[in-house]
């Protein structure tokens, strides 16, 4: 098949490789589209020691499966494997496994190829109505509805909350939608870049400013940061309400930022969440097969072919779709 | 009156002051003990802006009623006075009260004195088989109760949960103490003065360690971080579950030392907690009324006219016993 392949900083080559093989439990899925997402970015720049060349990144996938009693049926692809029985995956937070495997990390290549295996429990039936490029935007927009369920969770009584989402791209939009889904309706997304937030104004319909814009006497019960860099927790603590949550997806940076002192007065949470649980993955399915994500029309196609380029344009800014797609049969 | 005030970085002085006057709703308390907590000595030390001098410290009083209809009656002292009807307060979340004051912050002076006027709602009635040493531990060890009912709470499932608490002083003991009265067995106290260790052991039934001793692959459900340092944070980051919490009191240092990147990979929440409820107050008062905080014999007693040399004596880590008491009448 073909695939691109990440082989070092900054290179990826669009190359033959050999066919996956599906193991026990497994199922084949002609890849139709694949997100490129933050992390896969953090990997092409060489900074992801988890994901070491040369490896096929991607984990965002939709297709169809040419395998197995459903072979034909479209679906959206689950890309975190967990084995099922342990402590972590009995108790509903499967994300914690410690044998979680995600595809485009080793031992399992991921998604920016023809053809993909994944255990079969790992897939979600499409209907019709859903394209699959909105299918490739489940496994961004769970992220964000595990942490908005987190986050909800924490905070008890989320009735009127009031939310910010830090970061305008997919997995701050997904955030958003996710709230709303979820029944907090008053969001806010900061967002640096000005295109993004006329984008997210203009084709999402969210209400969106830069982070130097934030009032100081702003205060937000819910805090989404998707982002994950120091400046991005100095502002989320500054402007968590006292008793309020902070969930953070964001990877950018591993320390500092916080201000300790105001959240032990104030007894503000910071909760760290990462990916989503088997049922939230299916959850976030369903809200968007019913339409409660909205029009999902965010994502712009490329070429898997041209793959390289798509990156180089995430990196410079030109881009204001939250979602690059990559597409291996355009 | 006598006081105990605090004139300056590192001085108090005994000396005469004008009685407080208890206004509506106040009653008068006699004082006969009251503990100096972490926070009285970095005030003492001129390090707390919120406490500029002369000031009359101490939040941790016991007492007999001098005033109202119940005079003569044997009290503990919640110390922190909220509004009663802001939408923390109605919610049950009193202790983030926008307009909560606390004894030994201006408007109101402390309890370092022979008087102390308090609204009556603040007191809880003492039975006899309680003295005043160890009623004037209610106010740390509810703290310590406020922080673990919180830490459940994330938990959700907390059967079986291992706890480390950090911090072998008065807030951390409290925190153990206050872990095993709602369920939690298994807890390990990490301190750092060999002294205080063997007291812990030999007369508080407690299992502690240095921090250096604790292994890398020892992992707690819950972290009481009642210390609040960068190093205390780096441990807790490193030491927690997957999907664990830490409850952090310390106010020791401002900002630093959490390994975010750990504790969103593996979902760590991290919760600051200040003071208690006044449920928790009470709550706390009747499990030590009740016999489930122990013998909370771990008190050593001063003369209130000696206070400058008792603070002298915490400074310099000689005191074994985790809470130094000051009293008026000896």
């Amino acid at each position: 098949m073909k695939a691109l392949v990440y082989t070092g900083p900054e290179a990826l080559e669009y190359r033959d490789v050999a066919d996956p093989v599906a193991s026990d439990g497994e199922v084949m899925v002609q890849v139709e589209s694949v997100g490129i997402c933050g992390s896969d970015m953090h990997a092409f720049l060489g900074h992801d020691e988890r994901r070491p060349a040369p490896l096929i990144l991607g984990h965002e996938v939709s297709g169809t499966l040419t395998s197995g009693p459903n072979s034909g049926q479209r679906v959206t692809v689950n890309p975190l494997v967990t084995c099922g029985h342990c402590k972590a995956c009995v108790s509903g937070r499967d994300n914690l496994c410690p044998g979680r495997q995600i595809i485009s990390m080793q031992p399992r290549e991921g998604g920016f190829a023809e053809l993909l295996a994944i255990p079969e429990r790992n897939v979600v039936a499409l209907p019709e109505t859903v394209n699959s490029d909105q299918a490739a935007l489940t496994e961004p927009i769970a992220c964000g509805w595990h942490a908005v369920r987190i986050a909800k969770t924490q905070l008890q009584n989320s009735n009127d909350a009031q939310a910010l989402v830090m970061g305008g791209g997919a997995i701050g939009l997904g955030a958003a939608l996710s709230l709303r889904a979820q029944g907090v309706g008053d969001v806010l997304i900061i967002e640096p870049n000005a295109g993004r937030r006329t984008y997210l104004e203009e084709t999402c319909g969210q209400k969106s400013c830069a982070p130097e814009a934030l009032g100081n006497n702003q205060f937000f019960d819910i805090i989404v940061d998707g982002v994950g860099i120091e400046a991005s927790r100095a502002q989320a603590s500054a402007h968590a309400t006292p008793g309020g949550v902070i969930v953070h997806i964001g990877l950018g940076s591993a320390s500092g930022g916080l201000d300790v002192r105001r959240m032990t007065l104030q007894e503000i949470a910071f909760i760290g969440t990462y990916t989503y649980t088997a049922q939230d993955f299916r959850d976030t399915a369903h809200a968007m097969f019913d339409g409660r994500l909205g029009a999902l029309n965010w994502t712009q196609d490329w070429p898997l072919e041209k793959g390289q380029a798509a990156f180089q344009a995430i990196r410079s800014s030109t881009v204001a779709a939250p979602k690059i797609i990559l597409k291996p049969n355009i």
